[in-house]
């Protein structure tokens, strides 16, 4: 045993990756070639040319979504190409069918140009019924989402901002369950306008909460700000009601709740002690967080959640994106709606039968998640 | 049980199709969770950007081929589209998997344009180790081969040219055996010019073949033609050396060998009873044959070959695909040459040890088959 480090590498290595294809039939003989391929093959492909949506019973279409990036913002780690991103798209993979059973595989591109992305990704949907966009960077995140699921007829969604917007969502309504507060008694600080600052604010808005203000690397977005790009104004238009200015140390002053989706220390114990009572932190940037938990908890933190597995209260995409692409897979939709995606986060809080402050959110192998997020979706 | 048609309906309504994507580690745990996803991929991510080649030890890179098909040309069925493709692919990636242990997965493309197929298949490409093009019509699949072929550093080979040309001259190989001829005695007939014709052709020649006659819709393909496409101009040039015209009819006459890669029922008996004497017969025409081997045998047919597995002597690309790419994957080759499919056909042949008039392949269940073609290759 080495560091987790040296252990991954190692499992990479002996095993040549992590993920391989399997066949779902027998072929030990000529009946089965016969029934599997040729000849008997071509009648399912007749009958699938007559009519394409026949894909859906007699192909693997139905339950292959595939995992498509451009290795652009690998995890925590920035640009690092798209042969980089292939580890972590057959761990998601794997993810995708422990606990959902979805058949997910690794599209990853030699391209970072938004059309020239839209355009490879809509010439190989054919073969898939779902497509998962994964660490690929702001700002051309946003539009890649928006046009691919205007423009195909399966779902599509960008994980980095979806799948990370419904875990901090329900993460949150079990935080006011704890501290019996409503949403819009609640000043929120989001450190972090990237894929996943934008979504978690949306949906938090769209949820409920009223006081949220966005903080990117040059401070509070609103109004005042003259820097901002679309996605950053449509930020500022949405959020920062009392337009407030000033800098992430100013504006974090008694707010009840941190959300960091930005990166290492950006956090201080003092900045923590200038919040509001019980103040709850999500220091989201992994693998090293915003502010370690000993660090916010000695500093007066309530709740405390991070992105890792060593601590109490991990956020996890693979608590949603699973169910999610269960649920639309098996209901054949042609695309995520917002009021899904709230569903989503409302079923996951309410696996959780008596949240406290250790345990706002399941376990990500506890039973039964990706099925009641399915259920919200289906 | 109903015929085979109904049952592989069946087979394939029952499960969705025939294809899964499977983990190869355990993840069971929040221990393997660390090690196969965060935050130990984090490493391995790292480690891939610095040094991209690294894929190959650390990925699914090095055993995984991408099966890309427009369906323009699905089977002998014709243009059914990309849909109706996708059981053919399946089928395909199941054998890969079954013959040679490599990991293949279709991708089925919305596009039948040269250009856009060849700047899709780049884009897509680092997370694989070698394309196998599928069921793309002629003339498109000459250039979107060789252009890939130029222009990608992993292996790039169209099946139904390369796969095709390499079993049937293994046959040929065995064939030459057991009448004790030389290639350079004898006299071919090659009916249909499409992606498999030309690909048999240029291989045969390769080898030896030197009386070589292909023959189109319009007859004998040759100098005195003026309605050549570039492909067929280029097959002009190669083969007929005495420059004979006329129809299949005319040109069938005294040929040892009618390699027939065209359309159901295009021989009959008598055109056979001109053939010189004890005439071979490969009818590849797929579900049904240029002429029924029974037809065949009754009209003085000394060898009958079909690519039925209901016959004897099935000649059945599955006999070349596995292995060839199993070597090539193994070797890390950039690009496939012809003399490595020359030894690949040798080594298929190679197989039969006692060939006779009914055993001039391998069975394709016959154990060491794929592993002779990969050590072709490698």
């Amino acid at each position: 045993m080495g560091t987790i480090d040296e252990d991954s590498l190692e499992l990479h290595k002996a095993h040549h990756g992590k993920l391989e294809v399997a066949s779902k039939v027998p072929m030990n003989d000529m009946h089965d070639l016969a029934l599997a391929y040729t000849p008997g093959v071509g009648a399912v492909s007749v009958a699938i040319g007559k009519d394409a949506a026949l894909a859906r019973d007699y192909t693997m279409k139905r339950n292959t979504v595939a995992i498509v990036t451009d290795g652009s913002a690998i995890l925590g780690l920035g640009n690092l190409g798209p042969e980089a991103a292939l580890p972590v798209m057959e761990g998601k993979a794997i993810l995708f069918k422990k606990f959902a059973g979805v058949d997910a595989f690794p599209i990853c591109l030699t391209t970072q140009d938004t059309e020239e992305i839209i355009a490879t990704v809509k010439r190989i949907t054919p073969g898939f019924g779902g497509i998962n966009l994964e660490d690929i960077s702001a700002p051309r995140c946003f539009e890649i989402e928006r046009r691919l699921q205007a423009e195909l007829e399966i779902p599509v969604m960008h994980d980095d901002q979806r799948g990370t917007a419904v875990v901090v969502l329900a993460g949150l309504i079990n935080v006011l369950k704890i501290k019996s507060a409503r949403a819009d008694e609640m000043r929120v600080v989001v450190s972090g306008a990237g894929a996943a600052g934008a979504a978690v604010s949306k949906m938090l808005v769209e949820y409920g909460f009223r006081d949220l203000v966005v903080c990117d690397r040059a401070g509070a977005i609103g109004p005042a700000r003259t820097d901002l790009n679309s996605e950053k104004s449509a930020l500022a238009q949405l959020t920062n009601p009392r337009g407030v200015t000033g800098t992430l140390e100013d504006i974090v002053k008694d707010a009840n709740i941190f959300i960091g989706v930005s990166g290492p220390g950006i956090l201080t114990d003092a900045m923590v002690r200038t919040m509001a009572p019980q103040p709850v932190i999500f220091a989201l940037a992994n693998p090293v967080p915003e502010i370690m938990p000993d660090v916010a908890v000695g500093a007066g933190a309530f709740i405390i959640a991070t992105g890792r597995s060593d601590f109490p209260n991990q956020i996890n995409n693979v608590l949603a994106f699973p169910g999610i692409f269960r649920g639309a897979l098996d209901r054949g939709i042609a695309r995520f709606t917002e009021p899904m995606f709230l569903r989503a986060a409302e079923a996951l809080a309410a696996r959780v039968a008596h949240p406290d402050p250790e345990h706002i959110l399941p376990n990500v192998f506890d039973a039964g998640v990706a099925d009641a997020v399915a259920d919200a979706i289906r």
